[in-house]
């Protein structure tokens, strides 16, 4: 058994993007880049107007002041998209929306919130400067430049930006593909009555929300029977069509044999196969040729929790993520709790916000079996080793779940 | 023009659920829950064993301890799935795995940690009690009990849950389709070189982005010319396929009367045309027939930043999430800032965390058509609209951007 950091630490030494691939731009989000994004083009491409507004010459605006205005020619509309061919003369000006080009001898742009028009004269009220509101022809960007760098995580803002300079595909760190094999006699569908003994697989559909929540792929490969050529003959075939293989049920003391001895026959190596964490300690972690295997224990919190701390983790780092581990931060306990001695414990509980602080506030048993406890929390304490009994406003480090 | 908060109020006020509907389960992560969810079981559906160990009666145990161990006979193992129809009589023990059902006669088990075996003997070396490591039938939840309340935001928690239960579905609060209209005759597709006076359609692609960020379908109208008549045509296609259209470009003072004059020929109720906040002043909020309709700046930061602080809020609470509003939290400023007065700014920063604080520092030109700024940021400080110089030290509001 090995500590929670210990077992983080050896996930995050394992845990490296799988390879590259090109994507269609808008199937990137979330994804990171695994080139330099460089501009083919000078952005903007012109000098082009901030503002709605007049564009005129600065040096015909000299001395303008609001007691001595002066009045100059409205030559023109020129909108965005348009190109204008000709160029303005001394006393002239052309009306112009943000975005357009500035007309030719032109080189500035008053708004519209500042002049006055009568007819076909537009009056102005001060002296107006060279370049104001007008954005400079390549002052963004210029041909060659690095945009975005290799290894940035893409998000909306990313993708407007490729777009932007005429990337219709980019480069990507390959997300991996998850395998999920559930295990237990126990099981059975969700649409079946409960039988003697038999409970219904819930962990199928909560670990496969959770992959999905990642943006990766889930091949399900439905409940498996506690058969060990079964079970072997299925993690080999998950081992070859995924890239993550994780396996929930049969984790525990008993069961785990099972796993470990095909793990074992199939030349896994075995990184760890209990973390001193509760709930979750039978989670065992493996890595054969460039994939990755995780057993996960059966109790569906257990499951859920292992998988956050220790499965979500390695996705992110494989799909090139630079901060791949969960946020702790700082908890102010909103009243007394009682754990028992013994393994980090996640402690279930509601988290509410006040004043820009947390507070944390208990939800009931903490039972490893109990979907309903999770379901009404919202983050977890991390209470060390040692401690039993914690007061109200004592401070404990935690995070939110499913965030 | 109004404020922030008065243009959030009427958001609010008007945002609400626009139906209900029955969804596979798998496909309800992050999606609000529009039916209380009751069980139709006992969970669990029999006494059974929260450890692996071994299932006996707790009255054998009695004035057993260490140095008076005593041994049982293990009649059999008891797996997960399986239902043991013999019951167990003095003296006797069956190994029992985590899950399975205590077997007749059994009321508690002690764990594999605390026992020794000899052949099929098990050793126990202290008293257990009944219970121990029993989870009762029905001890989590009874038939017509309310698991899981109406307005409960969906997680994979809640989905394992539900499965548990025996839902196939669910009902939740429809999700919106939303419309997407760019315009602006300046615009040329993603893959074509940009001409004189020409720039890249990169709005479509963010606000896409965006818009599948939040879970939501997106049907895209592309680019629009500037044309009434067209225009038109688009926005009453677009209110009748979906639930809100969004516009971007066409909002600026010359453009928006074009937008304008159709939502009053439509018989739209205009909300608001503009709001207190830069970037992004020029965008309108209107409603038709329980149908939304935002048109939003053409500038790339302008959209972005409007989409965050108007529409996401409203698409949330059309989803019936509880905590719609952006997330805001104080940052303490790690360097000088100054800005020009009026008008509430988001100004674009990159937030760093230590030691639980937040800080944030500059990150450059603010200039609405900048792509390059927002890449480079992950949160906004919200300055007030009298602040000009700002002090590294001092608090101000902020958030973090795509989160």
């Amino acid at each position: 058994m090995i500590s929670v950091s210990e077992a983080l630490r050896i996930i995050s030494e394992e845990a490296k993007p799988i390879g590259k691939e090109k994507k269609e731009l808008l199937l990137c989000n979330g994804l990171v880049l695994a080139e330099d994004i460089l501009s083919k083009d000078n952005l903007p491409p012109f000098d082009k107007s901030a503002m709605d507004g007049y564009a005129v010459r600065s040096s015909d605006t000299e001395k303008i002041t609001a007691e001595n205005p002066r009045g100059f020619k409205i030559k023109g509309v020129i909108k965005a998209g348009q190109w204008c061919t000709e160029s303005i003369n001394a006393g002239e000006a052309y009306k112009i929306m943000t975005g357009a080009p500035i007309p030719l001898e032109a080189d500035c742009v008053i708004e519209v919130e500042k002049i006055k028009t009568e007819g076909d004269i537009v009056y102005l009220y001060n002296e107006v400067k060279k370049d104001n509101h007008v954005i400079k022809f390549g002052e963004e960007v210029q041909p060659g430049d690095i945009v975005v760098e290799k290894g940035t995580e893409i998000r909306p803002a990313e993708i407007g930006l490729f777009a932007s300079l005429g990337y219709k595909t980019i480069e990507i760190y390959k997300p991996p593909v998850v395998g999920l094999i559930i295990t237990g006699d126990e099981l059975v569908n969700i649409d079946e009555t409960i039988g003697k003994g038999k409970i219904r697989n819930s962990n199928e559909y909560a670990i496969t929300s959770m992959i999905r929540s990642l943006g990766l792929e889930v091949v399900s490969f439905g409940i498996v029977k506690d058969d060990k050529d079964v079970l072997k003959k299925v993690i080999e075939e998950g081992l070859e069509k995924t890239d993550i293989i994780i396996t929930s049920g049969g984790a525990s003391a008993g069961d785990y044999d099972f796993v470990e001895t095909i793990l074992k026959e199939i030349g896994a190596d075995i990184k760890f196969d209990s973390v001193a964490i509760k709930p979750g300690k039978p989670i065992s972690f493996a890595v054969l040729s460039g994939k990755f295997f995780f057993s996960l224990p059966g109790n569906p919190l257990s499951a859920i929790t292992t998988f956050e701390q220790f499965i979500e983790p390695l996705c992110k780092k494989v799909l090139g993520k630079q901060d791949y581990m969960k946020e702790e931060f700082s908890i102010i306990l909103g009243e007394d709790f009682k754990v028992r001695r013994g393994r980090v414990k996640l402690l279930y509980v509601k988290i509410v916000k006040k004043d820009d602080k947390y507070y944390a506030y208990n939800i009931g048993s903490q039972s490893s079996n109990k979907l309903t406890t999770i379901s009404k929390a919202n983050g977890v304490l991390i209470v060390p080793e040692d401690y039993t009994e914690m007061r109200a406003g004592e401070k404990i480090r935690g995070r939110f779940i499913f965030k």
